[in-house]
């Protein structure tokens, strides 16, 4: 690579434009988004207060800290102005107040931008078309977290060097997961990708991105028997790991059973490929056992730095 | 008017005053705030850190998103710092502290005005009374909301023209309205108004309202049978909507009934006169139906807006 | 004293290190941070900015409004970006996740130093232990404040003229403070020294306390009759009263008892030294009374305003 990193990306292809689903992106969205977050990281001081002026408006009605705070970060990296709601309890939306009156009042008030993470499944999409301004989904539901599926991509593009011919592995609550459907989709826009799906049968992957990928002619397999565990690791570059929400199982003692059995520890590693990746969004509860933090096979904590990078790019394309 | 707007609007008779309730301000105060707020939006960058080393601190133990919001971001816009107390659950109200330790604090580090909203009666009154440094009420109980008055006041002043010979209908609870009292207030400034309020019995304006206006042989009417909606519609210049709260009714049945009836619909507008502003200090529920938006009559968005460009004006005044 | 302050005062000792207890300091730490914090008073502009470009984390995962607060003054004062975590419901705290991984996460977005308020006892400890950046300790469950130890002594110092010297009694709730252990540990360092410890069997102060202050050959007493304390009264230079915490009692009745005779009046003023001062941690709920405010004894309101100046001198020593 032979680019100078002296000045802000350019690219016109993502300016206005609303970010809602991983589906919208291209793969040249992507690779833009790469580039703009690597000329950030070696030379920070050409994106600060890049966008001075601007407001940007982060509506934020589920709890949240990594993505709350990396586009609060990223926002004041480029010199923007932050309105943020947070808590809906001390909110209008303790009164009863329409997501569409909380989005129209806000663009009122002058966002030049709006971020938002709701319970609801399309709250992002409904809110991008009463927006006169680009929405960016910051998860709705359990559907979608396309930043996230971002910053997921930006980390293996970093660590490997491509994603093209990626063997990924899902471990966890993959039903009810955003973003593994997220990532799922982005990876379609990828050669020669095989995607292991690794869950019980009521936590497997949704019907909805198993279409998607056999549309697109991409290799999937779901496995619930947690003995074909070793035989995907030692052919798979990242297994990714989600939580297990306790909330999500009928039955108490099938919880407890399972959290055992999906512990990612560092025995593992011994089963592995040498450089395997292991991801997680973040936070983690259980899942992966601390003993794995410092090896190199743990990305997750890039990851989630890499996070603030991401969305300083993605932030810096879509306003600029 | 030839104004220039090439510098922000000066008016002494502002400077360092408490705001504590509509009656305080004069026709005079209200028209150099309309000019400073008609200044800033000429021209917005004449304010922008016009104000820079102010501090201004945003008290709300109550919910809020439009006051908060609004102050927060004219504050910003003036350049000021902003000291934000919201959730009193994470502050030593929690703890028992009392209100007047709270504005102490407050001012002792370094307030140069406080903005509060409060839930007893009176908190604004006291609070000026302890500090200092010039305290806003940002909405105190049952009683007052001046600034809301304000830009309900700029609003029809620049929809209208003209606040004098202005008919208005106020709909919905005005027995726990702040707002309709305030502006109520706020009206005997002006020649030639009539005022209509229509609620039920139990929800009608507070006897203390109706003498006020008494006293400055203000026209008012109560009208509690909604039949006669229809003839004052075809009188009135502007309707203005609040919102029925359930919690009010002793009967929930009694809610559901005079929900229905005291919705606002289009049909409406075919009695009422063509150019009729439907107002609304929102957060609305259901009772302005949304199929109004896009209509010239729907002023309540614009309403909504302006309350940035008043608050710029007001803390431009009263800081300057 | 013949200091120009015409620059921030310069002092090594501190750069770079964390704060998690008061017995980390050293009396000539202690002498900086006055000397910083006057020179902060005397000339505020030279401090204006000086950490422009770091970050501040603040992580207060209990209720919080002077620590909370005026830490957030300090670094908005020195030009410092903040990034607040407050409220644990609507963080990932709340989804179970570790303080070992919030403090990552937090260090990972590009925090310079963290303050952090925490339930736990030790949780500063562990915090500084896996952080790489400064953990300064703003309360760990009934452990160690220790800031509000600083500015407890440079209010003492600012009144008094010197420590050394100093007869203090401290009053109310001394087993579940926190202050008071900080601030008994700081006064070690000092000579000549007298402490009374007021309280009745059950409030007061630790064992681990006691000890600390035997090893030294510092001089105390515990009173548990609150008989004697007329005459302590006489001797006495500072009075130092915390809060009785209700919840801590197993019986109402005792607390109601205790909460009367433990009450601070103005006749107490007539028992004791006419210079006597009398400090609060605040809040208070109503062992102080309002009707000590106006009088010179009342050291507490200077104490909580003196919090920023000190916060300012410390933030500029360890990040400077």
């Amino acid at each position: 690579m032979l680019e100078q990193f002296t000045e802000p990306l350019r690219y016109e292809g993502l300016r206005g434009r609303d970010i809602v689903s991983a589906k919208d992106l291209s793969r040249g969205d992507l690779e833009a988004i790469f580039r703009a977050a690597d000329t950030y990281r070696e030379n920070p001081s050409i994106y600060r207060n890049l966008l001075r002026r601007k407001t940007i408006a982060l509506i934020f009605v589920e709890p949240s800290t990594r993505t709350f705070h990396s586009f609060e970060r990223a926002s004041r990296i480029l010199g923007c102005d932050v309105i943020g709601i947070r808590d809906p309890s001390m909110t209008s939306i303790a009164k009863g107040e329409s997501l569409h009156d909380t989005i129209r009042m806000i663009e009122s008030y002058g966002a030049d931008l709006i971020v938002l993470r709701h319970p609801s499944k399309g709250a992002a999409l409904y809110a991008a078309e009463i927006s006169n301004v680009p929405v960016i989904n910051g998860g709705d539901g359990g559907r979608e977290h396309p930043t996230q599926a971002i910053l997921d991509l930006y980390t293996i593009h970093r660590k490997r060097g491509s994603i093209d011919g990626l063997r990924i592995g899902f471990l966890g609550d993959l039903r009810f997961s955003r973003t593994v459907p997220s990532l799922s989709y982005a990876l379609t826009l990828y050669s020669d990708i095989e995607i292991y799906y690794i869950a019980p049968p009521i936590l497997q992957i949704r019907r909805e991105v198993e279409i998607y990928l056999e549309e697109r002619g991409v290799k999937y397999e779901k496995i619930s028997e947690i003995e074909s565990l070793a035989k995907i690791l030692r052919n798979i570059d990242v297994l990714y790991v989600t939580r297990l929400q306790k909330e999500r199982f009928p039955d108490p003692s099938e919880y407890e059973r399972l959290r055992g059995v999906y512990t990612v520890t560092p025995e593992i590693l011994r089963i592995a490929r040498r450089d395997i990746g292991i991801m997680h969004p973040l936070p983690r509860v259980d899942e992966l056992s601390p003993e794995l933090d410092g090896t190199p096979n743990a990305w997750y904590f890039d990851q989630a730095r890499w996070g603030i990078d991401v969305r300083v790019a993605l932030l810096s394309l879509v306003l600029g």
